[in-house]
Formats: structure tokens, sequence, C-alpha cells
């Protein structure tokens, strides 16, 4: 059976590999409301550079939601960054590529390295490692591992499974390649199990989780073929949920065949929403969150606007068509 | 990157080789209610074969239903065979191991072959390649492809990609191994698209289904770590759908991580209701499935009741406890 085509393997940047060598103890920070790829990919470097005697700090402005908790080694992140730190150590940023994506853009960090998968037109980092055309960090990371030629731990496994896993819709998107399916083959080799990890990834929602979904799909509306739903605060508050719960919601309606996208609505505070956008896949709703300066990738973005919730709809349908 | 493991390939029998190299004309007939691993592999042997020069005819009992139309080469399954063709033609059962089970138990061929991947009692079959471990039937055709020499042309790709995707809930239940990966991996190689065969499984619900999926969620009530939901017929009428648009419907109250069994309850006539029974995984549903003469496997079962929804489904979960 044929082996994962050369060419095709991510080439990790020299500078970055000498960069990782040479110095002893990092900052890894990533970005805020931080998913599997960015705590996957995230752990799992932390752990590589342990593995070569480096000390590593493991930094979310946000605390790990509990249903992550699955990921070996998610104790290591802390919310808060040691005085100092940032004259003593360098900075790895991953999963993101701003000082403001990781909710630390006060900090002046004398060296930086910037690993990522998203597009951007920023500039920050002294080395810069972006590849949109990843399908996730994870994958970057995997490749960065082998080319430390660090062995891949079960533990490390699970990590970079669950990334890609997270970042592919388990390998429904179109992300989906050969290489990404080999890649996860050998972590699978490594230690990690499909099932585990979809189950933990799929199948652990509360009660009154499944409560408060049920309650947003009351929601749905649907015009000019965008399957709208939306969450209010009261809702949270009547089934003893919070915004963690959402993850995901907005994919559901993505199901309906003649849906082009699904906007979901989440009430922040009073007239003010968040809104996540999924894309059945023509339209990219990256492009239309950037008009609200939002962002994201092609088949998953967001926003946030200060409106009462009609409006918000109204503006977003306007958006997607003055997109067609 | 690895290889497959060599020694993981499934040993095709030579004696099958060679039945299929000297045969010129071959009934390919599979199981009744086809599923994709079902149709994909049927397809993918029939369109290999006929490169070879060899004639088959595609048999189902049942229809192709409308949403697996997107597998190229459904179009060659028939529901009738030609009067004659068993002394004329030798037999292939794929993806089931009994005439039985392809609903042609009247029918004496005068040689056949079977090839399947589910755990069998009987006895059918001259030549016999019954393969347990293989995650699908799509699998075991990708190696007997490989073995005859055939090239996998993108239709095969498809097909057998959605076969083994069906299988194994798209990479996430037990049986995904790294060789399910790695075989997938060739398959999108030959032209088989991630995406394109997910969406068509998971993302093809009309409206109106999406509308009885919400009005059968708001009846879910959960009692004893049972979690039931069921649609009415006037549920069906009000939404302009129909039995068949239940479809998996059982499954989703399953990410619940506190639940054991999810029963979905579909009212076919006045007090009469048909219960489709799914398991987290520590309950036998087929063993409770039984006490009402119903069956299926460990984790999916079904059966009938006479009574009303109420007695129905206090008689589940008085047979849960007595189970218990």
């Amino acid at each position: 059976m044929k082996e994962i085509d050369k060419s095709k393997a991510l080439k990790v940047p020299r500078e970055l590999l000498s960069f990782l060598k040479k110095e002893d103890k990092f900052l890894i920070a990533t970005h805020i409301n931080p998913e599997a790829d960015a705590i996957g990919s995230s752990i799992a470097l932390s752990m590589a550079l342990e593995t070569l005697g480096k000390k590593t700090i493991l930094y979310d402005k946000d605390n790990i939601p509990d249903f992550y908790h699955f990921l070996p080694g998610y104790k290591k992140f802390k919310n808060s960054i040691p005085p100092k730190i940032s004259r003593q150590s360098p900075v790895v940023l991953l999963d993101c590529n701003s000082l403001e994506r990781a909710g630390i853009e006060g900090l002046n960090f004398r060296h930086s390295a910037v690993i990522d998968h998203h597009k951007t037109e920023g500039f920050y980092g002294d080395i810069r490692w972006i590849k949109p055309e990843a399908a996730a960090t994870g994958i970057m990371i995997f490749y960065l591992l082998k080319k430390l030629g660090i062995k891949i731990t079960k533990d490390i496994a699970i990590n970079l499974y669950s990334a890609i896993a997270v970042d592919t819709g388990t390998f429904r998107y179109s992300n989906t390649s050969a290489e990404v399916l080999r890649v996860s083959a050998e972590l699978i080799d490594a230690g990690a199990n499909a099932s585990y990890v979809s189950k933990h990834l799929y199948e652990i929602w509360s009660e009154k989780r499944f409560a408060l979904f049920i309650s947003t799909l009351n929601t749905l509306e649907i015009r000019d073929y965008i399957a709208m739903t939306f969450v209010t605060r009261e809702m949270f508050k009547k089934t003893g949920t919070g915004p963690a719960d959402t993850e995901n919601f907005s994919s559901f309606p993505r199901m309906m065949k003649d849906i082009k996208i699904s906007a979901f609505f989440r009430e922040v505070s009073n007239n003010y929403w968040k809104v996540s956008l999924r894309s059945r896949g023509n339209i990219d709703v990256a492009r239309i969150a950037k008009l609200f300066e939002g962002g994201g990738h092609k088949n998953a973005s967001g926003y946030k606007i200060k409106s009462n919730l009609e409006s918000a709809k109204k503006s977003l349908i306007k958006a997607v068509r003055s997109y067609m």
C-alpha cells in the first residue's frame, strides 16, 4: 500500500527547528475559546519539547472546557502568565497568529514563533509557519515532531488525533485528504483510539445540554436558504447551561440539503450577539464574517454584532445576498 | 510514512480468485434493505468484473433507497432475476451469507461464493470468504480487486469509500483501525471525495424531515436512564413526512452521556408501535428486543408492541430493569 507522498508532506521551516532546539523554555499560547485543535496541538508540542529536556508553560486565557478533559495533559494549561515570563521566554503561538487572538496583546516577547493553519493578514511573529492548506494545526505539529525525531507517544497521539478529528468533522469536511487519513492512521498506530476519541467528542452531552439543544432547534427559522437558530441568556438560565454548551450547535441545521448556511446566534449581553456561521460548501462564510469584522474558515466562521436579534438576522441575510 | 502492514492485509482465498477468473457471467446478490456497504461493494465488484470482460447481474430484492442514488452505477441493480439464471450463472452473495437474507431462498445455483463480514452460523456457499474482523465488506472487495490486478476507478472508489464510511460511522466506531484509514486514503487517491460522500450520507435531510426531527426531540422523556422519544401518525401528517424519514432518529439521544438506552417509538396504527432501541454500549438491546419477539444487534435492535404509548414505555422500563 502506498506510502505518504513525501512531496505532499509539509516542509517544516529550518529556522523554526533551530529555534525550538536552541531555546530552553517556551511559553506556548493558543487562542481564546480553545477547541481540540488548539488544545491538542499545544499539549502535543509541550510534551514533545519536554522529551527534549525543555521547559514549557501552556497558556490559554480561557479555561479548558470540561468536555475536553479527556485529552491527556489538559491540566498543564494555566490561565495566567507568570510575571517577567515575556522577558525570560520566547512565545510559540499555536492555532492562531496574533497576540490579540490569544488574549495577550499587552505582552512583548523577546522572540516569537507562530504555527497556524488559519489565513492571516497580520504579520506577528519572528518565525512564521502559516499553512492554510493544512487541515489542522495538529497536522503541522505531527510533521514538526517527525522532523524533530520525537517519538509519538500514546498521549501525544490522542491529542493530535483529536485535533485533526475536530477540524475535519471526523473526516467529513472537504479538508479530508488522503494525507489526513494517512497521518491519522499513524496516530492510531501510535496509540490513539478512534472510537474513544469520537465518543468523547460527540457522545458526552449532559441532559441539560441536550435540553438546551432542543430549545435551540425550536428557534429554527429559514429565510433565503439560511437556517437561523439562537440561544438567549434566559435559555441558559432555564436549562442550567452556559455558552460552552453550545459548541457545535451551528452544525446540525446543515443536515438540511436545501440550506446554504447555518447561522447560530448566541446572546452575549443585551443587544449583543455572537454569530457562528457554517456553510454547506459553496459559500465562503469567512468572507461574510469579515464584513462584520469577524473571521474564520471557508466553512466555519464567526463574528459579533451589537443589535437586536431581528436586525442581526436581517443584516446577515443582506450580507449573504450581496455576496451571491 | 508507514505503508500498510502487509501481514494485516486480508488474504483473498485462491479458490475465490480462480472462480472469478474462470466464470463468464455472475449473479451478484446482496441483502434486503440494502445500505451503503451492500450496495457499494456489489457495484464495485460488478464494475471490476466487467473490466475483465465478464457479465454481471446485480440483484437486490428491495429498491435502492433514493438517498443512495449518488452512488455511481446504482441503476445496475434489478429487483427481479431473469428465469433460468440460476442454471446459467453462479451466484456471488455479498454483505450477507444466506439466500434467505438476500430474499432468494427458493433458488438453486450451480455454484456459489459468499463474501461477507458478518458473523454466521450458516453454511451456505461453495466458496466462503467470511471475515468478521473486516470493518466492511467494502474493505474485502478492495483487497479482492487489488489481488485481481484491477485498477480502482473513480466510480469504484466512491462506492467502496461509501461502503466503508457507513459501516464505520465515518470513522467513529470501534472498527476504525489504522488499516481502515489507509485503505480509505487509497480510495481518495483513486478519486473518492470525503466531503462529497459525507454530504450525501448525512446532509440530505429535507426541511420537512428536520421539522419532524425537532417535533420528535420535543417528546423526549428520560426515565431510568432510558431516553424515550416518539412520533405519531399525526406528526407525520403535520410535517408531510413518513416512516422512512425517521431513519436514524433513535441515534441522537445517545449523545447524552448518562443515558443507557435510547428508545424511539413510532406509531404504526392505533395502539400499535414500532420500537427502535439503541444502546450506549453496555446493555445488549438485542436481548431486550427478544423479550418482545424482536431482534437485532447488541447496539441496535427493534420490536413491535400492541398497546398504548404509556404502557409500551412502562413495559420497556420493566424489561430493562429485569435485565440489569
